[in-house]
């Protein structure tokens, strides 16, 4: 009852109807955020799947909850229904994508639901995968189950951009971070960055690090900062992303940190040479990947290796650097979204402008980027900017 | 009454004692409030003197309000009392700075305040001017006048920073104001800075330039940009601060605007060469002033310059360009405040960076600014930073 007294609170006073109206968008506004949190708890983990969350509620108490753990495992509608038993009789379950109608890995979750007898559904996003879109609904309420749509569609969507931008384009979401100073720059003319930002926006990196799907730098970063690109949680656990190197002539020493450290994941060098080559017969012994790409302007063509990294199932990419790799994925309109750690420190115009060459000439022709929203993390700013607002 | 009201729920609820304390100095905090308003009216127009507010109130009831106009006119508490009458007997006045005591241009407020039979005086900041520093507040307690001080004392003084910083360095208050791209760029590598930040940000600064005594641009950003550096209020009205053109070498021609428009405010060249030359005499034809300063590194001495400021009563420097003077007032550490204009765009790495030369080579090194704070400005964000904690 406690729930439903705090949903009330939400849905605050007005007249009567509109009040009753009101009060049940806000009990369903309020089990669907759980829903979420039970979907986000996926991030990172569920590619080429998308995330999703569910609730199973009864008589104003949560019942059961479940969230999709990874590819080929069950959906979170089934596994809250599991969780739930004969309990599901008669309850609404809120999940946070439409439920699937299609025999894949797992059976139909549409008929699960019906199955189970579950009076009511709430779901939030819609599937954009043709064998789902609008069937799952349709059989429900053939089937007498009450279905209501949308319900913080928005949020959930938005957990869900990588799935959706791969599932519609097929490239992979992804995000560019870069530390900076507040001048700009990610490293001082020396070539030296340890360390831009604070100990809180470093934690905060290796939470997101957490969630995607790859790490992505080019060689200068591997070769100069000799990173581990693992994700270290203060609390220990979490998930390594596949981390890829883009090494176009294949310059890197095997015997950096990234070919050498033990990880779960494996890593990628993304090359034009022929993986017969010498010296990707070194990278290849160390366990790394050796994936040959087509070539645009004498570059690994990163358009070609984000649609390898999409067909391999891997929906988020998150590009650490550096100059030159930011400025291409900026330049070929391949990023979706900006996060720049600002740092209260400034080293001046002959460090290393983070964005890369854009070749442009005039301020008028400047690429512009979507709206700006800031945070603080520690000592340090966080700006984030959608990088294609019309995407 | 109402005004009590306010201040009667700023108080809020508490055992009894308290609640009559916490109301005290809601009450004092309210009509202090109200007195500051009045101060912030001089901005840009009391140097050498600070901005002073006074609100005189009676029986919960604001019976005059003051604030000090400029230089050479009535104190704020005197216009206040002006404005009041013989209703001031008996009346509580608020004011944000301590109330002189000493016959200057004017005759002693203290002495003003007992003689119209003030009842209390509540004020703000103390005055750092060692002929009034205390003397004021004990003459108003030996003639029986109840006196409180520090109400908003940090608000107050915020307000006077340019004047508290002259007062105690004999050096201006230095605020660096510069509109940059999201990779920290002034303009393209051809020099192209038009614009980069939208409307709301411009009339910004406009409103900033009508609060400052001062605005400073290097000889580059004279020549390329070719500014006005007047103040033009969306409404019109305001105040043109001085304008100061740092031209080491007299290499500017005498035709840009900044020599030829006509405006109440002085312009001012401040150079390494004989105001006797030849390229002097041309500017002073067009009513420009030139100042011969020091040489520092073959250029004008800037610490110089800005004494000789202060020196001619001007409190508060707004410097607007270039990258140049940028980094000299940064190295020097001659700024107090950095106001960064950050819009949403991108000119890529070949532009021109902020922040001038700093030399620092190691991150660890880098010059460390205090803490930022950020406001949306129309599409810009605002970053504001302290440039020296310490001072």
């Amino acid at each position: 009852m406690r729930l439903l007294t705090r949903a009330r609170l939400q849905a605050g006073r007005a007249p009567r109807a509109k009040r009753t109206a009101d009060f049940d968008r806000a009990v369903a506004e309020f089990f669907m955020r759980l829903a979420l949190e039970e979907a986000a708890k996926g991030l990172g983990r569920t590619s080429p799947n998308p995330v999703v969350g569910a609730v199973l509620v009864k008589g104003g108490r949560i019942i059961a909850r479940g969230y999709h753990r990874r590819a080929g495992t069950a959906h979170a509608e089934v596994v809250a229904l599991e969780a739930a038993g004969a309990k599901a009789r008669g309850a609404d379950l809120y999940t946070t994508l439409e439920p699937c109608d299609h025999y894949g890995r797992t059976p139909p979750c549409s008929q699960a639901l019906i199955d189970a007898g579950v009076r009511r559904v709430i779901t939030a996003s819609s599937d954009p995968n043709p064998k789902v879109n609008g069937k799952g609904v349709a059989r429900l309420r053939r089937a007498g189950v009450e279905v209501l749509t949308g319900v913080l569609k928005d949020e959930a969507d938005q957990l869900n951009r990588p799935f959706f931008k791969a599932m519609r384009t097929g490239l992979p979401f992804v995000t560019l971070k870069a530390a900076v100073t507040l001048d700009g720059k990610l490293a001082t003319a020396t070539g030296d960055s340890r360390w831009v930002t604070g100990e809180q926006a470093r934690a905060w990196v290796h939470r997101l690090r957490d969630q995607v799907d790859v790490i992505l730098v080019g060689a200068t970063t591997a070769r100069r900062d000799n990173p581990q690109l693992t994700t270290r949680l203060p609390g220990g656990g979490g998930k390594d992303p596949v981390r890829v190197v883009v090494d176009s002539h294949l310059r890197l020493p095997s015997t950096l940190q990234v070919f050498t450290q033990r990880s779960p994941a494996r890593t990628v060098v993304a090359t034009l040479e022929e993986p017969s080559a010498r010296k990707a017969k070194r990278l290849l012994a160390t366990g790394t990947d050796v994936w040959q790409l087509p070539e645009k302007q004498g570059r690994v063509d990163l358009e070609a290796l984000m649609r390898r990294l999409a067909r391999e199932g891997l929906n988020h990419v998150l590009v650490e650097g550096g100059a030159e790799m930011y400025g291409s994925f900026l330049r070929e309109e391949l990023a979706d979204e900006l996060l720049l750690f600002v740092a209260p420190k400034l080293i001046g115009g002959e460090g290393l402008s983070w964005s890369g060459s854009l070749g442009v000439k005039q301020m008028a022709r400047a690429l512009t980027v979507g709206a700006l929203s800031m945070e603080q993390v520690g000592t340090d700013l966080l700006l984030r900017a959608r990088l294609d607002p019309a995407r």
